[in-house]
């Protein structure tokens, strides 16, 4: 059965309760029930992991190999500064998804670039959400074909 | 029945035939009919527009407002390059998804960097033929929500 | 008696529809119309063209000095990547004015950079539909002072 | 009767004299006549203003807006440097034309920035004596149209 | 009755005993005692937080809305490097004031650039100890006006 | 007793009547008069000095050496164009503290530098009226610590 | 026998008559004639095509694969901003000659970088019609090479 | 006895199991056994520390002073980002020599600066192994210069 | 008889008074006097200008050739910032000879361009009092080979 | 009859034998002998200078006037180092030819940009030893035009 | 047995006479003599080549692969502007191990870019003369794996 | 006895004989003479070197100090890119003058900045001829102040 490692970067812990604007009204534990019954209907296993530590993140990632067929990722604000968490990511054998619940691209010049997306098989953002469940089908489908 | 205008930029008509360790092995045909079999699947209709030429894809953009209820796009080298469409698609009032075959960020420079992102709804890439498969849903999801 | 080409550039064919925050509630036709009863009052002879295509609008300034004594052009998304359309003004011997509708100098960071301002006679930006009447008048001028 | 002030920047008394390459031959007293006359015409009051001091410049729109409608400035070399010129521009509420003799575009590097153009309701440069008066109907219009 | 936390970025620890010549020879605990005396002047409560984990001090501003009314933090070295924090200081609601003991302006290049500055409601920089007391009486003066 | 010298740059004496989204409703006089009790509560004296000309300013820092213990300033526009400031400011012996209304980082990008920081004491800036307060304050402590 | 093509880019047509300061006065006439005459001399076949039309020449390109051994290719104006004609190219597996007539390296800095150069084969420039004469016999040697 | 520690940074616990084209086939493991043979044979002590966390790296410099004589550390990925483990070496007393397995100098345009090059006495780097043998070596000569 | 104008910029009313490390402890006075001295010598006749403001040294420049053979200018601060001063200079037909006390290449960054050498004839920095001995001869020069 | 001298610049003696991927496997003296051959077809007399000093090789084009009708250059390294080379070669009067081996715009950075391009006639890259049999015949022709 | 050449770069001569602050009091004979014992104890053979001239230092590179089987360079003031050696140091196949006195990274922004770093095998630098003894240790390790 | 060294740098042995537009008619043969003149005139010896070699100016400026006061140089083209002349210049103990026959700030970007100028006592440039015999006498007054 396959396994997947959801990743949430800093902040995201306070999703749905401020900067609406941007981020959506849906908060993180909503979230990760919809994706749970995703999960189910693509006869999945999922786990979740959230932190505000740059460290803690690359000490899962480093990890996440022996229990993980996959990882989708939201680096939040890491995104744009972690050369750290690109490391993990390259050093680990198993494919990783980038996603981003807003269009980073629409917005300060310094959140259009990330760190991430080079290493990563590839990148969703922009479509709230959905961008984490397009994720986990897309992170399906790389385990499918891997 | 929702009606999506799937749109593939400059040179993909080559697609599958040369540079295979970038942008895969299948040809342009052999995707529009996934994408076919996709549609039919999600219960919508969708219509196909290839070209090189910058003009015609501004044209069809601003046209396809009437028709459509949204737009899938991999602009590819106008990508990097075209205002142009990046203003036809802020100009009308149907979601565009930009997707794209590569990991355009971890090409040459030059194409790390999207004028159409900013003004699309959200951005897809680096999963092969996926990326159309996984806009395709995101444009339906976005013609539900409305 | 004075002959002058109007050019308007993409997606000018879809203004006073859409985006009328930025560029007003007049459509291409009343400013055409508008521009018409102008020519009629300065007593010239005046064409119009639209095109979304840069290579139209090359083609077109190649071929108007035969017929035309000045060119008025809003180049619009052309203005910031066209070295064609540049280097088409530059070849011909009759003025050419540039116009912008909005004033593109507080507007993004791309679009405050214009390929053409240097090879044109002048430019007239941020006045809305007047932008292309004074404009007309520009050329009218230097086709006097010929 | 409305009534709009005539702002000259630095260096500009010497016009007509000097580096005619660039600037013409005719001066400042003849410009103002030119103004003049075109004033009459328009049926509307002008008034001149020529230093080469930043300082008056500031005070001088800090002021205006008692006694004018609108102001036509040809900020000259502090086009390129001054702030406070731009921000007296923003502070008021009549619209502010600016205007240049030369196409600013096709000269020296550092002359193709305009810190003022972004808070001007729009830019008439390169059309020599005509950028004047091409600025003065521009007025006009906003302010009939205020 | 007024509620302040007071957060101390990495190596403040460190204070008073290295470095002098650009820090002061004030220890931690010192300004710490200083400012409980202004707070009791000031009728206020405060609490103090040191840390020179980036991930901590996230954790600790996206928790400190329940109990604080404002925040004065010194981010330190995370000035210049931390989106995290700057995303977590504007995902609250209550003011956070920005303060630095030295006169970060005047130091390296990399240092002359806060990404914290512009999501705070001020900065207070260059008056050594000062800067803090300051600080507090301006997050003070921010929850009246509240 | 302690005499500080408050020096207003450009365009501050149209304050509270304008842009009041930025700089807020309260005038220069206002300022002043909240300043001058301040004072009174300090048992210090100040005086004003408003000018818009940079020539002015330089001439006044020059001098004030003589009457004055310290200076508060706010350079206004001329906080991001002035060297003359800035070597006014370095040629003095007697402490200059730098202050802003607004936060000056959170706006347009060529604002967010400051070419008179590195030469000042400290900068406070983003609390409004209360910045002058803030600086006042600051001031006397250097007055003190002298 | 070997059969190449050569595609003259935006604004060759007008080749001759105007800013022959830069380009010579010989017309695109003159020089196909030329080619024609070295063409025989080689014992190769040559075809022509000239287009302003961005599109055009990337269909040409990628179309070219099945009836020549090589390009000579002018892409002038759309050397400096064309990623669609670069990937044409890096797309066929014939061998790309890429010319100038002028010297791009002595004029204008935006002309001084071209998109083309890195995946031609090689690039010759600023010997006038004689470029393509020397791009023609390279080309052919590339040929023979194989 | 000298006593010095010796910093692995983040992601380095992976060492030799992958990307080994990059970093070797040797695990940190190995590594350390290796620098504890050297250190016998130098008659020194040594202490080794790996962390992803910047945090625990900054408190682990803070605290070093008391116990070590010199640190070696390779900062990984935290080279290129952290201000904060700068400050802390910079605000020690002890030499600190910075090493590298690879030659970060012929790698991606983001790995070619250190920050931390600037504070450490001295650095080596692409010897691989080596690299901390020959750190180590440095190290103690510092000492014993010290 | 030769007569030559001698500009002091902005500051230069202090010199000799404070930051001496720099330029030296000669007061402008003596300087004058120095210069007086020389100017018998060579047999001319000198005047001296000193101003804070960018104006008034605009003002005296544009009037300079009606009385002057030649100019030497210090700038001070107003050499990096000034467009004005810089028009000025190139508006009139007389040589100027830019002089400089300090070098000003081995200071701060924004120190090491000058917006006047361009147009100025020549220059002169580094060699304190002597660098305007050295300008008024080179200025002398100009004038007799005229 | 024409006579042309051949500089190949520095570690091009090195040729043929190492870094072939790059530079193929034809080493210098292969090269010399088929340009021999070439010259004796063209009825020309050519001449060769190899040197690794930037010195020799600009005293080398100083001298070569007196002797040569033009100078075919492969820079090498100076290419994108040498402002002295640049000024030999726009010190003398008889045209320079810049040819490289590799196409030098599909390297590294740094040897994107060439100091020479702007002051020779042309220049030809990217062909291996058919750079310089096309440099020659280029140089021959420009004798001839002359 | 090994055989390695060092090599000093320009002004290397002058060590120990001048600017000890930044290069230590030792000068090049003792540092030689210091190798000389070193190399006795390491059982290997060792000679040296100080050179003022990058065109020499060019060619002995060249030469050395005959003789020696690794080089130990110190580039000096060529380690930031030579193409050419950098280029020597890549067509050869014998270890390269770059050597620096001064921590270059805490000097002029000019000297922090190495255009040799990136072709040697690795670098070693802020060591004063132990950087060179380093430097040999690390190039005898080479040859030893070689 | 004073005694002066003047250093000619690269192709000033070519001067008088071209470029005459910028560098004028005067060859070195006759700028010696005219220095030999002014050399009487001012009591002092004066000795001349020139070279195209940098190494050999390196070598020069490294003996100086041993037999001359002072060094008068033009480094020409090695203005720009000479590290090693910078470093040579600044490892010597007696004053050295930079001089440039044209004004080098108003020629291409790369000619205006200098290498040298920060480590120099002063600069003069722009004044032709005059620039060394200025920069004679401006030795002569570093010697006798020295």
């Amino acid at each position: 059965m396959i396994n997947i490692l959801i990743i949430h970067g800093p902040n995201l812990h306070l999703l749905g309760k401020r900067e609406k604007g941007i981020y959506g009204t849906t908060d993180l534990k909503t979230i990760n029930k919809k994706l749970g019954v995703l999960a189910k209907r693509l006869k999945i296993k999922i786990d979740f992991f959230q932190s505000n530590h740059e460290g803690e993140i690359v000490d899962t990632i480093g990890k996440a190999e022996k229990t993980y067929d996959a990882i989708v990722i939201n680096p939040a604000a890491y995104t744009h500064t972690s050369v750290a968490i690109r490391d993990a990511v390259s050093a680990i054998n198993i494919p990783v998804v980038e996603v981003h619940l807003s269009n980073i691209y629409s917005r300060e010049e310094f959140r259009r670039k990330s760190l991430i997306s080079a290493v990563a098989e590839g990148t969703i953002c922009g479509f709230g959400v959905s961008s984490y469940a397009l994720g986990l089908e897309a992170a399906v489908d790389l385990c499918k074909k891997g």
